[in-house]
């Protein structure tokens, strides 16, 4: 890819992401583990995996817009047709629309080319380690989310039994269930570095809520023999 | 103090932060990370200390609709004008504003009394540790802003030199700063515990923003000799 064309193919993906420097930042680290990744891997075509990548989120306003759309789809058609427009093949413009398709997890759509399990992957290392934890919390500081729920009884909820949403339900449910699904070799060598800064970031914080968690019944009779 | 002055004081704090149950978690965890360190000290009024806990962060709503307020400032009298109307002696009451007055940071005005001093302590166990790194990257999603923020030629910055808001500069300029200024030893204790967990959170995530940056130069280059 030559340097115009990236650079168009650029500013097309931040026009399309209204700007957003914190959203332009997370596609610049996908393409760059992308490259990583591709550099262990044999075929690949470098043209398709780049604009997969700076295109990838390019349907994520459409989303926040309407819940019911999907950004992966909704992108894919999007950056298929800004390739085309582009003068880029039916087959090419198609392979790119393949890989941002696929890129979201979904068990029954996964990415089957080698460019869209790169692209699947570096996406997924940047939801993982302390970036992953980063990541979703400030997005639950974003939607007004909180970092944990109490049960009935009063006590913590450590996120692994219940339906309201926070930050301990999603390290459960999401976050702590990646590092078993990546399709590259060296996207889970770099999946598993980051494990560890993940796995101890949760347990310290769970340990220092139920250190500091004021249990209603139990705390409010000490209070009243004070 | 007996139950229902507790129920009545928690109610009105529920009252005066909008009944956020993110506010109000943090409040009884400053509350139980109160009665922790009082327990090492001697001489404590209960009654005084757990008023200064429950109403410590009631000034709060003022200063998110004007920020030239000082919760700390605004909170004490609100709390000293509602204990007064709930018959506590002018004493009391006093005390209990002189609590919240110097509960913030500030070099000209530290706590003086015991209770103050553990309220002050209590506060600041909640900024420690995960919690600290959980609330402020809570609080950057919740204004917009960033994790990092680029120096000029690209690469990314620390957070130790720069005047742009992010989760770094706020680590550098405030988190890692705060273990040095408790004033009571087991306040000092509980903090010291908790400062790992913070320090290998910010090393991780700075080792990974700086292992996936894509630099625009050198990684355009790159793309263009692909």
């Amino acid at each position: 890819m030559n340097i115009s064309e990236y650079n168009e193919i650029s500013e097309f993906m931040q026009k399309c992401m209204c700007d957003s420097a914190h959203d332009r930042e997370h596609v610049m680290r996908v393409l760059k583990l992308a490259l990583d990744i591709a550099e262990y891997e044999e075929n690949v075509d470098y043209d398709i995996l780049i604009a997969s990548c700076l295109l990838h989120d390019i349907g994520r306003k459409e989303q926040i817009e309407n819940s019911k759309l999907c950004h992966a789809r909704v992108g894919s058609e999007k950056a298929y047709d800004y390739l085309l427009s582009r003068g880029w093949s039916n087959a090419c413009a198609g392979a790119v629309r393949d890989c941002i398709y696929t890129h979201r997890f979904r068990s029954d759509n996964p990415p089957k080319t080698m460019e869209a399990k790169i692209l699947f992957d570096a996406d997924k290392i940047d939801v993982c380690g302390a970036m992953g934890i980063a990541r979703s919390l400030i997005y639950r500081g974003s939607v007004s989310e909180p970092l944990y729920t109490l049960n009935e009884d009063g006590s913590v909820n450590d996120g692994s039994d219940t339906l309201e949403p926070s930050f301990f339900r999603e390290y459960h449910f999401k976050l702590k269930k990646l590092y078993g699904r990546f399709f590259t070799k060296r996207g889970r060598e770099i999946g598993e570095k980051r494990r560890k800064a993940a796995e101890d970031f949760y347990s310290a914080l769970l340990s220092e809520v139920q250190d500091s968690h004021f249990d209603g019944a139990q705390n409010a009779k000490k209070i009243c023999s004070i």
